[in-house]
């Protein structure tokens, strides 16, 4: 199998790690608009060539489209146009916006959306790192839209990684994951600029910085070249949890404003809940 | 050195673990209102025999307080008022309030207030573990109202545990970790709160959640026990926080409702900020 990545990044670099690994691959072509990460992906032997698109597209049985969301909403509809029997798939963080993008294209068949529920707060060539993805989750949406053999091959693709697979709507996985990942990276970035702008005032306040801190703020380092266009594509979700969590964080002030600390355990015993979920 | 530990939990444990693997203490006397946390405690080996408090303050020659902050309020005077030459300690995530009840006392000098910066999202015996505290700051507050023997007994058993040593008043302790801990606990809570509220309506959402999402929300299992009177104490501080919390959580919806994405942008390129802080 001849395996193409476009986008050799934290994602496109596992993967490509991975599937060469395991055997999926017999070679990974990787396409790549920046030079830098070009030469680092070689370097790092995450691919075993460097090709331009089209080239790559000719000469490859699958693609897998691991670029920022709004760049993979562009590029698609040019790799259904230029592909014959190859198979595309994306590992991106939203779906409504591209599949509606493509619904009428007539190659739509060739293309699987995917999500493989995996990732770390780096990017780049730099921040790809074996063993990525195994007994994660993998999300793969509007399947009735694929053609067999395309559904087929991606979900080998996925199971030789160790992933379990789920399937949903592209509106469905849209609003869970507002919930489950875009909504974590807003808090993380809102609570990273809350404690930067003290530290402003006050150099020592990072020496007390404890493991509790560092958890609910590392996603804070998060790339926004990927994350705008994530945030910009699943703007309606986001703001429907986002308006939600300010709610939440409002019943916190009013326990402390009105000292109602039989509601504040109230709340922090609800939160418990949570260990029905995260073991 | 007879060490009396109160409140066997989460850090009690841990520290007395700690204390007699590495020699500082030659016996620890365990005091806890609980007799399922006093039995676990002896079956764990976390401590050597337990005794009511006052039969154990007259048998010690160094007492931890190790319990919630409001119950540590109130037992500290009685503690001062049946010592002689004893060093008490306290180990707790506020101090303004706690100093301020024992600061016309007598026996003042004997009391040393620290804040061990470490923790686990878990509590009780059973979360005491070993190796704890290694390499973590400790903050010692109003270290000029301690008697001098009093004082380095303290720092001798936090160098003991590999801790190093940071020295601030009461008042900026409190809000510094109002930014750097009781933030990120509040924040945690309202995020777990903000989904299971979804979860109720769909039952597969976090089939979907990945490491970030259990990053961010770990917290949320912490216990209402320790932290309503953590957030109690430190109300004035942790409302601060919370309202700037709140304010930049507002930014980051203005720029969703706007389509204001460069500013959305800059706002992440900030909070990458942190890049600076956690390595």
């Amino acid at each position: 199998m001849r395996v193409t990545i476009v986008g050799i990044g934290l994602i496109g670099g596992s993967m490509a790690l991975a599937l060469k690994e395991n055997g999926f691959a017999n070679s990974v072509i990787g396409v790549d608009s920046n030079p830098d990460h070009q030469q680092k992906a070689l370097e790092l032997k995450l691919v075993d060539q460097i090709l331009p698109l089209e080239e790559a597209i000719a000469n490859t049985d699958l693609i897998v489209l691991a670029i920022p969301v709004n760049a993979a909403e562009k590029v698609l509809p040019f790799i259904l146009d230029h592909t014959n029997r190859q198979v595309i798939m994306d590992v991106g963080s939203t779906k409504a916006g591209l599949l509606h993008a493509i619904e009428l294209h007539k190659k739509r068949g060739r293309f699987v959306a995917t999500h493989p529920m995996w990732g770390t707060e780096y990017s780049g060539p730099e921040a790809a790192i074996k063993g990525a993805f195994v007994e994660k989750a993998c999300v793969i949406c509007n399947k009735e839209e694929n053609d067999a053999d395309a559904l087929a091959l991606v979900e080998k693709l996925y199971q030789s990684l160790g992933m379990h697979l789920l399937y949903m709507n592209a509106e469905a996985h849209d609003v869970h994951v507002a919930y489950v990942s875009h909504i974590s990276h807003i808090t993380s970035f809102a609570l990273a600029n809350t404690v930067l702008e003290k530290e402003r005032e006050e150099d020592a306040i990072f020496e007390l910085a404890s493991g509790g801190f560092e958890s609910t703020v590392r996603l804070a380092k998060s790339n926004p070249d990927m994350w705008v266009p994530i945030f910009m594509q699943n703007k309606e979700n986001v703001l429907d949890v986002l308006n939600e969590h300010i709610a939440q964080l409002r019943k916190f002030k009013a326990c402390l404003e009105k000292e109602n600390f039989s509601y504040l355990k109230e709340l922090i015993e609800q939160a418990n809940g949570i260990k029905r979920i995260l073991k």
